[in-house]
């Protein structure tokens, strides 16, 4: 058995083509685009370009989209203020302060900021308030990973109800809202982590199993029901020769780029796992993809569910 | 086998002797005892149970307990008004609003009224914050009935770090915050529901089983892995005189005492179940004596960590 591929690029395409007559329709409405507000603290390069996708994906969209960047010297104040000016503004529906914020704010001030964020426009899903509306299955806005692994379960015609799903990883931005989602859509739901004993046991009830660890090909072919749909949110760069070569076999053209680059990029499934699983997100061109694409799908969510408040003179920003 | 018996009768009874001396210490160094509003709203028979048990449970602690009633042609802004001015009150540590409340207000008006209790007085832990942060494992208030299963567990060293632990229940007060503390707590966590196939196979899994359905005797042996501990936190009255002889062998007590009042109050799981767990709560007298000692830990510890904030003449009540 070969996996089928679950193409989240072509997904994101055509989710990201569905968005657009949307987002007119929204125009044509409310006489203004839907808003996101971005925070960038600092100078982290990776943040950069993450910015960068998000700033493109959101103005391609045809959304209003606002990079706020405060220099790496800013107060955790400083940064609480502008999310409070951007709760008050009508013209934005959507907040995201990009992670990390600089290390000298303190551990808990990711966290805070999260939580400031209104959870109307809170379209990373983050802050408490939204956590708890998905607990308590009322959500309002779900963090974009775990939303868009249930679009493409969807899309791609793989049932969620009554069949065994097993997350691996407990992250709260992927597997705990992972978990919730699917317990609502009426799986049976294991979680497994780092003190699972018998991992690849557990894995293989999974008529659906999701790996968000961070760990370069750690479920194998042992970890896997024959026919079960895996979807693989790692996104890890391998730059040991060993390990890569523990994922390809000679010859590969993955390994041919890794001897080239010196790195490549992997999931936390072995690529072996295609001959036994029925369906398989690759890495990259999977998960990723659909995540920035959740971002606007949620950025537009919460335009419509604000009935399009047109910014008024006094808190426009 | 037997089962050893999780008295949770005797728990509580240990759990609130704890209390006392810390009341004690708090009302020395604060000045006041830590205060409890409990607000009822209408004639429900069964809630005015409820609130007198925690009425004199608080009281018997050393707790201030307020108890607020209003009349059944209340308002929901009324409910959220009298809330609103004990989120405000210094003299008011906890606030539980007794559920349900009159069909009248509307089928979203109780969570409404729960989502309106501040994060550092939701003692019952309802409300979308308490749930997030609950979510995100960082706790402020959490719900009595999982809180106190926790403490049960601790306290009769049932170890939950690297088992498996299966809830059987995703309700929002018992089964989803259950999952969540026995995962942070490192159990692997599986939780099913009706639309579990093949629900023993997937019990038999747990080391610690969790059943929070309301189905009389739904687990029985063949769900149960031997030597497992079994949380049962039903309460079912039956009144059939055909399940009850389904739970009772001829001549047991409890079905002589349910020939002579017409009903008897059962958990989720078969009293056989003793045959084959290694530990078992009863019903009654196990999970259901701790809830309301929850409530009362959440209250001097809600108390506590508003660092025993003195009522001031102008916000008192």
């Amino acid at each position: 058995m070969t996996a089928r591929v679950l193409d989240g690029q072509a997904l994101a395409a055509r989710l990201q083509a569905e968005i657009k007559p949307r987002v007119a329709e929204f125009v044509s409405t409310h006489g203004r685009p839907p808003g996101l507000g971005i925070v960038l603290v600092g100078n982290d390069p990776a943040s950069h370009v993450y910015v960068r996708n998000k700033v493109k994906a959101g103005s391609d969209a045809g959304f209003r989209v606002d990079l706020e960047r405060m220099p790496e010297s800013a107060t955790l104040d400083d940064v609480l203020a502008l999310v409070e000016r951007l709760n008050r503004s009508a013209a934005h529906d959507g907040i995201l302060v990009q992670s990390p914020l600089p290390k000298s704010m303190g551990a808990g001030a990711q966290q805070c900021v999260f939580d400031a964020i209104a959870a109307d426009k809170d379209v990373d899903g983050f802050g408490a308030e939204s956590v708890g509306l998905l607990c308590q299955n009322r959500p309002k806005l779900v963090a974009c990973t775990p939303a868009g692994i249930i679009e493409l379960l969807h899309r791609e015609d793989i049932a969620i109800r009554g069949r065994h799903a097993v997350v691996v990883g407990r992250s709260d931005i992927v597997g705990k809202p992972m978990a919730l989602l699917l317990l609502h859509r009426d799986a049976t739901v294991t979680i497994c982590h780092s003190r699972t004993p018998d991992l690849a046991a557990v894995c293989r009830q999974g008529d659906i199993l999701v790996a968000a660890v961070g760990r370069a090909g750690l479920i194998t072919k042992d970890h896997v029901k024959p026919g079960a749909a895996v979807i693989d949110v790692g996104m890890n760069r391998v730059t040991d020769a060993a390990v890569a070569a523990s994922l390809f076999p000679a010859g590969h053209p993955r390994l041919a780029s890794f001897e080239a680059r010196g790195s490549v990029l992997v999931g936390d499934v072995h690529p072996a796992v295609a001959d036994v699983a029925g369906a398989l997100t690759p890495v990259p061109g999977g998960v990723g993809p659909l995540t920035i694409t959740m971002l606007m799908t949620n950025t537009l969510r919460a335009a419509v569910a604000r009935g399009g408040a047109s910014p008024s003179p006094a808190s426009a920003s």
